[in-house]
């Protein structure tokens, strides 16, 4: 199947996947009352919004691969391979923020090939395929944006992977730069408001393939900067994500290189 | 007009001025145009915005002093004071982001006796009156967390009214003590999150009565606690919002006055 048709099709598939998780956030405080608490309920929803997507895809592409965050790899042999985040942000599922998003990627020979972010509470799906664009609900959206760092805001994340210092030392050179900062909680959501020209730039010292592969895309299909890693590399350890502006990329880059450094 | 009246109609007030801040935000591709560029198009959208709030507020209220962020205040009779922001998280507003406000509260004799918080984007109405607790879209809401700092996300805010030595040192202070921090740069709907059971808290620097009165409501009336301030102050000069659950509340206020000591 050629690319153009993968990205309709799993265009189709994550705005199932994610009618799917929007039943189980708004009926939350049914939902949780037949789980043993809110924890359960997530897994539970994280669980059942990937076992749909990777049955949609199995049966639209039976020979791909298919990694999730949930469930083990599902060998392929096409070389092509699909990666599912289910929920991203879902600490904001299930703390009842309307700020998460259904996430897949499709990777082959080391590059993320066609990507989709989903974001259910807003009706907002973002949708690339590699050297043809990014959109966001069908319309192309294309990055132009002349502001400088100290002129904007950058979103930023970070998680209980890496040690805390990082991300101080983050938001400090970025208040230092006269910049804003914005943490939403969804690093993927963030991905793709840097591709809709939402935020500047987007920093994290460690981010997971699932999270961020489709947004990287966005991002660089709608015409943005982003630091260049093998797509298989992600997938086996995840890395450093750094996007942004042509205007604000290199900046951001060494702020971002000097708060991660392992030696301060 | 008892309280109980003056809420109702408020809330309908707010559900109108969010109607056209709404339209503004949906069609801004296109009245961008209309103006000289974005930071015109958001004046623009908020002074309309707030001119309509006002026009109501007047029609039903015709004693009561309003006190708005773009415009005079009209003086009164009756010693009510109403408190206006059209849009809080302009930015968010000009940016695309869907996390922006409408906010009104009601004050007599120094302190806040109504608030109420809209969310368009999400359909989302927030409304407290003093004694009587706090409703989401009519349903009563209740903060009943148990968990500590290090346990959940806390939300922070700053703006250019001060120094940015401030946000870093509080952001080190809640990473250091293993909480999570969230930045969705509308301080009023962050408040309102922590009202709804959706952040342990909230602290700011400074904020203006027309981001802060309303959501301070909202949180004392659905069970946490609120840094006590006078209303009649804060409408003069503004001031630090820090608010929490019962559990974090202490704990949040040390790290914040820590954070943002002058002297350090």
């Amino acid at each position: 199947m050629d690319p153009a048709s993968r990205l309709d099709t799993l265009t189709a598939i994550c705005l199932e996947a994610g009618q799917l998780a929007l039943h189980y956030f708004k009926n939350q405080d049914e939902l949780v009352i037949d789980h043993k608490g809110h924890q359960d309920f997530v897994s539970q929803a994280d669980r059942e919004v990937e076992a749909l997507t990777r049955s949609l895809l199995e049966d639209a592409f039976p020979d791909d691969t298919i990694v999730g965050e949930e469930d083990a790899p599902k060998p392929g042999t096409s070389g092509f391979t699909w990666v599912i985040d289910p929920i991203d942000g879902t600490t904001n599922f299930i703390n009842g923020i309307p700020a998460w998003t259904v996430v897949v990627a499709g990777v082959s020979n080391g590059k993320t090939q066609i990507g989709v972010i989903h974001d259910p509470c807003n009706s907002e799906t973002y949708a690339a395929k590699a050297g043809n664009g990014t959109t966001l609900n069908g319309k192309p959206i294309l990055i132009n944006d002349q502001r400088k760092l100290s002129e904007g805001t950058v979103g930023v994340g970070y998680s209980n992977r890496v040690d805390g210092s990082g991300i101080v030392r983050l938001v400090a050179g970025l208040v230092e730069e006269g910049a804003m900062f914005h943490r939403n909680a969804s690093g993927a959501l963030s991905l793709a408001y840097v591709a809709a020209g939402r935020l500047l730039g987007y920093s994290e010292e460690h981010m997971n393939a699932w999270d961020c592969l489709a947004g990287q895309l966005l991002v660089a299909e709608a015409g943005g900067q982003v630091e260049m890693q093998d797509a298989d590399a992600m997938i086996a350890d995840g890395g450093r994500v750094v996007v942004g502006t042509p205007v604000v990329f290199d900046r951001l880059l060494e702020i971002s290189e000097k708060a991660f450094a392992t030696e301060v």
